[in-house]
């Protein structure tokens, strides 16, 4: 089975391991420190079997799952024969150009070499590195073996062809690509995630609400619908004529609230530009009633789900 | 048992009138057409039998649910002996005044008058109204009777007892209660999505990812968490520090997003001032440990069960 290299043993890159050995690979793992990486390798063995506990991985699959994972003892030794590197060290321009001009001296040719980093954009430190051209960023969510989102975002400079590899590699590791035209701080995750924040901060900051009543909004509200269709498609079902229908309604509400600079965010403009045509064929406007009653189902299944889940916590 | 009145049989009445009568209170449903009220009545049924095969309603419980809903002929019959009344018309604040001053006239002694309206604040029509001491809006999400939580949004002159009594009652419904201490444009649901929509918009428009994409930066996402932990939390437990070191941790990165006025709104101010000892309270750090690794096992369950909602789908 083909090799993938992860630099780096904490929190992020045990999660990368366990991603990449469930989907058959093998991984070997580097750390700067030996004794991280010895932690790192026993931290996999509760992983998996919490995996196992829930089902998520069949009981004879843990032993050769755990097996994948090898730590190497040099940078050498753990890109040796790799066909992706995964580098999950700090969060630190400088640190970033430093292993990355490493990593591209030793890895083979046209082998990607993706950085964990949450914020930093890869151009930022791989302008000047020979391989730019490999250098991109695949940023997962915390933890990254249970959260399946995980964001694709080229450098100016990142072949398409490498873009398009990296892709196929993370669908066969049964992950939910999202995949960024042009790099952007903060890429997609944590820019929604910090806009969402920003007004949670406002809100509470001003007294309107608690900390603890904000939160319901969102787990026992918002967060609902959130956990099994986008924000885009759940405003699409909110109005029987589809997303355009619900910005016509209710885009001036929105727009009262003051919540950013709509002067250069239009909505209605987006949707006839870039989103009536998407969503028409994904869920015509004809089949919205059927798409409703299927989000109700799927509602009542979680909230059965949650009670089950507050009963076994109670027992 | 105790009678409530509601006002409009649209899918937002069906919603609350399946909520109330579960919650054991009989319903009184009104609305200006006759046959509105009918359809209404018949498509509670299909409400009712969904909610038994989820598992949400016990099957004896069904037609003991159902007997509790009844059409009303007038407003006069709706309130008669109602303890408590929801408003769920139009969105448009002349309807609300001149629906809510012929409530205040009929309802009996300090019953309250509560709009379901999710965008207009109570105060913008009961400022007149005799009895604007009882009038406040209780904003359900769609649809009411599968979203858990609730705003109950004062006016300044609602009395703070009503205020109360509308909480207890929400909670006796099993709603999950957002108490506003001041009244705001969006309450604090919509804000908080209109805050994410605005980011989502912008993304979008300016091309950097597709609609498909970033709806999958939430439903396999920031969504998962969310579907359980409010935002605040899930910061909280994102550093062994707690939500005081995540701010100082990530604060500046979000800062240099742009997106929205940060001068006006200091992240490490209101957590020191407003949240430091909530939090504290709730889950000291050093609790976050045990708290982190509940979190991943409610995240390992969801995780199962969209799994298996997915595969009940596919055969």
């Amino acid at each position: 089975m083909e090799k993938i290299a992860i630099i780096g043993s904490g929190l992020i890159g045990q999660g990368w391991a366990t991603v990449f050995a469930q989907a058959g690979f093998n991984v070997a793992m580097y750390d700067t420190s030996d004794r991280a990486t010895d932690v790192a390798l026993k931290a996999m063995k509760t992983r998996i079997s919490d995996l196992v506990e829930f089902n998520l991985v069949a009981p004879s699959d843990a032993p050769k799952i755990l097996n994948r994972i090898q730590g190497a003892e040099s940078l050498n030794e753990a890109l040796d024969g790799a066909i992706y590197v995964q580098e999950c060290g700090p969060e630190n321009v400088d640190f970033k150009r430093e292993i990355t001009t490493k990593l591209d001296a030793i890895a083979g040719v046209d082998v990607p070499i993706a950085s964990s980093t949450s914020g930093i954009a890869a151009s930022r430190y791989c302008e000047d590195i020979t391989g730019r051209h490999r250098c991109l960023v695949v940023h997962p969510i915390n933890p990254p073996h249970l959260i399946p989102a995980v964001e694709i975002v080229p450098t100016p400079w990142t072949g398409s062809e490498i873009v398009s590899q990296v892709k196929e590699l993370m669908i066969q590791c049964h992950r939910e690509t999202i995949v960024l035209n042009k790099e952007i701080d903060g890429f997609v995750v944590n820019r929604l995630q910090g806009a969402l924040l920003q007004e949670a901060f406002k809100l509470i900051g001003s007294g309107i609400v608690t900390a603890e009543d904000l939160d319901k909004a969102v787990c026992d509200g918002l967060g609902l619908r959130w956990s099994f269709m986008g924000p885009m498609q759940t405003i699409h079902l909110n109005a029987p004529g589809g997303i355009a229908q619900y910005v016509e309604r209710y885009g001036d509400m929105y727009r009262n609230f003051g919540l950013g600079d709509y002067s250069s965010v239009d909505w209605p403009q987006i949707v006839d530009e870039n989103l009536g045509a998407e969503f028409e064929q994904k869920t015509p406007v004809s089949d919205i009633p059927d798409a409703q009653a299927h989000r109700d189902r799927t509602l009542m299944a979680l909230l059965r789900h949650k009670a089950e889940i507050r009963a076994d916590a109670a027992n």
